[in-house]
């Protein structure tokens, strides 16, 4: 199948923000295998970026993630935290794009997260069998990397700025916010009861 | 409101099989609080149990939750297991009701589990906050208690016998689903992408 973005020989910032907003299953009518391996990965942490941009935009927590084969370098699930879009209470960038990416073998995938992983997703990434982690900001938030090495997760520092320099805006501007999304509601006075309200 | 509830002197197995399956938000036509408070710990462990059962009687894992306002002795949150029903690759009985409660303090909430948390729902537990855990079974998992006490969370074990029973019986039935549920599609097998063909 010719593909929108088979010819496409200069990676830019749009072509890398069509894929962070198409659906993970839809990826196929914009390109084949021969395009994602020419992706690299910086390539898929602007994509995670990109996807924390989107959140920010919806008024969310800018923080997402991209799943990739680590053979075929096929994007296999992607996301961005849902705190405020679903109301949910843990669906961080991680969350997000295991759960978009279903039963699979993530033995054989590398995680791209846009921020370093929170105690619950680096359970969560060990336990699925991460072969590779690699982390797109370790400025804001850090402390999990040592806890994935020990448990057999490569992980790799490969910071984005513009991500950085967006949670740290974000962090500033929302604070209660930024500080439920890691410890919950509790910390921030929320009663029981009251998202239902 | 005069609810169906309100005049039942009998806290039958049918009364917590209609609240098990009641959707959250629509329980207030079921009871009002002076029912809910006539609700025994056994009782909401019981509700844990049946949404278990609700699980398994769809081909599903067979682990259920409840999360109760302490103050009301509201149910705020509850579900179970959908590895198949879903295709979630980490949605268990925990994560299902913490997810159906939406951001609320659950500080202030008790988590009754059909089953001992896994790793991650442990993690989830105690970043989130919960005064209290009351686990349905020991039996056939356990091994996280000991860190969510460390971590100022009360455990109480509060055995069900036919949780027990349901989830002994499933383990034997579906081995592989089983380890999948807790150590992820690789543990059985499962190729990459295999879950979207």
């Amino acid at each position: 199948m010719t593909t929108l973005f088979n010819n496409q020989t200069v990676i830019a910032e749009p072509v890398l923000a069509v894929i962070a907003h198409m659906p993970t299953a839809s990826l196929p009518v914009l390109m084949g295998d021969d395009f994602s391996r020419r992706l690299s990965d910086a390539d898929f942490m602007r994509i995670a970026a990109l996807l924390a941009q989107k959140s920010y935009d919806e008024g969310g927590c800018p923080i997402g993630a991209v799943i990739v084969d680590n053979e075929s370098g096929r994007i296999v699930g992607k996301g961005h935290n849902t705190l405020v879009q679903e109301n949910h209470p843990y669906n961080h960038g991680e969350t997000a794009a295991i759960r978009d990416a279903g039963r699979i073998d993530f033995g054989r995938t590398t995680l791209f997260t846009s921020l370093s992983p929170c105690e619950i997703c680096a359970a969560l990434v060990h336990m699925r069998g991460f072969a590779r982690v690699v982390v797109g900001d370790v400025t804001n938030a850090s402390g999990t990397e040592p806890l994935l090495r020990a448990r057999g997760v490569r992980v790799d520092i490969l910071e984005d700025k513009r991500a950085i320099e967006l949670y740290a805006r974000f962090r500033t501007e929302k604070p209660d916010l930024d500080r439920e999304d890691w410890i919950g509601a509790g910390a921030v006075g929320r009663p029981v009861g009251s998202s239902q309200s």
